[in-house]
């Protein structure tokens, strides 16, 4: 495999095409691991790695927890809550406190914009940005761009229309950095209050209406709508919302014949997309659970596996 | 060792007598396991295994995570208070994503009866009923036929008591399932408004009286009263309960010289068991924990375990 | 390595000071594993550690577990708010429930003090007491020994000045009996409030004012004002605390010019200790948590390691 020159996995904004095609082609190997009957390799045994999750996920741990388990690295997982390292201390403290136990990488969720950056500069061990505030989500992008890849064979060329919360969604970042790095076009649409101004700038079309979004498309990425944090402000209401951007057949028809449906997860049934089609034939939702274990595999192993290769025999 | 021919352990109501013997010969070949100096064998190393508590529990989840290390199994913790999975996600689209992730099996815990069930329908992977709503606790009742073959030699033919809220317990409904099955003959006891009408036809006798259904018992089994869910509805109070149903050392003595007293845990002490009896030498409270651990390891094995033979030397 | 004739950790108190040099010493050997590429021996395989925190802890869990790991134990957390063993059941119940899961040691952090002790006579399992009530937090005091001896050379004939809620804290008193048993000359300082009654007889000199209490000091100790726990009864206020007792640089100019300045933990920047200090070239904080995981393994190794002798090639 080639190599990764990157202590840490902050956002897709620092990859370069070269890495992301890394990054994806030791996903494809390290994915049969999981298919096996012994799903673990001694890759990274007697690593040490901390997940850090100030905001509550249960898909994101466990996928990284799995990963690091079926390389046999050593977890410890901590979290806000049950944290009393958080009370009174800064970020940077509670980093350089963790850096002092030598974990060989920390995975850290934040609620702030920047966080990771802030311990990546502080620490040694690498650090792998699994969410900060309404920045990045590169790990949900990569994984994204990895389901794609499987289905489509090649990425350039390709057109993905991305509906819903724009300007709140890191995951909407992410993937919109990572899906024009690697040439495709895209397309964004939402209510208007959910698109931020300047979208343009980075190489995306915004069109208001889903219809004209998804019209000729190979690709339609669904953002979840935080149904807990909303407010009468963002838009008028989740019927609303789901009587005209909810993914129902009738739009996906618009898009190409074969097209593929995404959404990161968890799914809100009924609001941003109609069960009919998150369990029909275009849905990859499955699909991209199953190769975020992969690609987080991956980039554990590129981070921190060193020169050991990989046994899949 | 013979076949255990189940994808999933769902209820004692599943499983043959049989079933129940290869279980418990398991759960017997694995329990010296635990008492070894190196505790742990290589038989499912690099399985997955899930443990889902959407209810709070923390002795059953232990002995689950001891029982899987003991095997060299990876173990992934999730619940519900952590879990954004849960969140506007159906148990069902939960399920799916889990078995993304390709574990090999899932122990669940749920306040809904038949939630184990949906998910054995839904994931290839093998399920685990760890007590759903006030349906069965299947692996309760199965350590607790192991602890009585244990300490009787056999279980066809006893006479068993069972006294306390019949009604909301799914251990009661599991160990009465397993004890008939296995050919004990089944008396319940308890206020009438936790006595559900028609449990004869499950082929217990009911009575009222405590001292009755205790005499010439060969095992009297407790029910923990749920102090948390106690209201004036279910029975008149705590007192009172403890009063005429609490096991004391004169109401032991009504049963056989050798009757063994048993107990689910955790016990209110005082209230369904007084502390000499709870302490005395009838008790085999502590060896139900115990035989828990082998049993939970002896089910794993049997689902999971595939064609691998247990190091044992 | 020497003998530690211990079943269980519960107190510095019930060290000699053989004993503790026997710690340090296995801790140093120990310390290199954390540094290595792969930080993992094979010395604990097969043991079975329970850690069970009745109050929040993230510092001391994390430092645990790593240490367990890095010794290749299997652990289990448990933590109250989790606990549904802790409903309605002694801590005598609950200990002897886990013992009867086999486990090999159990690490205990409990509001109250002398719980370690009493877990320590109802089970075989080794105990390790991680602060109980405001009675000992012997691993801290460990630790704490173990950066000074690394530091300074010895112990011995050193001279310390401990600063803050002395009544309060479970750190001061296990540090106050590990230095004056090892040696070292202990001077307290803090709020008269914060000083109880009687110090003296513990070997310790008292003065109020700071600044004679730091002066020509080897070592300064601080401890963490529990801004959580605060209360106009105990002291004026945060900001006269920080103003009289806060650790600036010109305070630490009036110790010894090799003065080392320790801290356990979280610290409250601006309070107990000016940020100047607590990241200048005094300050040994983060040399604390390191040094922390290898106490730990010591202990851990110690208590339960047999007659395995640590591969360190």
């Amino acid at each position: 495999m080639g190599q990764f020159n990157h202590k840490d996995l902050l956002g897709i904004g620092q990859l370069s095409e070269e890495d992301i095609e890394l990054v994806l082609d030791t996903a494809e190997s390290l994915k049969v691991i999981s298919a096996r009957d012994i799903k673990k390799v001694p890759t990274l045994r007697g690593k040490s790695i901390v997940h850090f999750f100030y905001e509550p996920s249960t898909r994101t741990r466990t996928s990284f927890e799995i990963a690091a388990k079926r390389l046999s690295a050593d977890t410890v997982s901590l979290s806000a809550s049950t944290s009393s390292m958080v009370k009174g201390e800064t970020l940077i403290d509670t980093a350089r406190n963790l850096q002092a136990m030598n974990p060989d990488l920390i995975v850290l969720r934040h609620s702030s914009t920047g966080a990771p950056h802030i311990l990546a500069r502080e620490v040694p061990a690498s650090i792998i940005n699994a969410g900060d505030g309404i920045n990045e989500h590169p790990t949900q992008a990569l994984l994204d761009l990895f389901t794609i890849r499987e289905r489509k064979g090649k990425i350039r060329g390709l057109k993905v229309a991305i509906i819903g919360d724009i300007a709140h969604s890191r995951v909407a970042r992410s993937d919109i950095l990572g899906l024009t790095k690697m040439g495709a076009q895209v397309t964004v649409a939402g209510p208007p209050t959910m698109i931020p101004v300047g979208m343009e700038t980075l190489g995306v079309t915004v069109v208001m209406d889903p219809h004209e979004a998804v019209k000729g498309k190979d690709v339609i990425m669904l953002l979840r709508i935080q149904l807990e944090r909303q407010s009468a402000k963002i838009f008028p209401g989740i019927r609303e919302y789901a009587r005209y951007f909810g993914l129902d057949r009738k739009l996906v028809s618009r898009a190409k014949k074969d097209v593929i449906v995404m959404h990161p997860g968890p799914i809100n049934r009924g609001v941003e997309i109609i069960p009919d089609v998150a369990d029909g034939p275009s849905s990859v939702i499955l699909d991209q659970v199953s190769n975020g274990v992969a690609v987080r595999m991956a980039l554990l192993y590129l981070l921190i596996g060193g020169k050991q290769s990989v046994d899949l025999d």
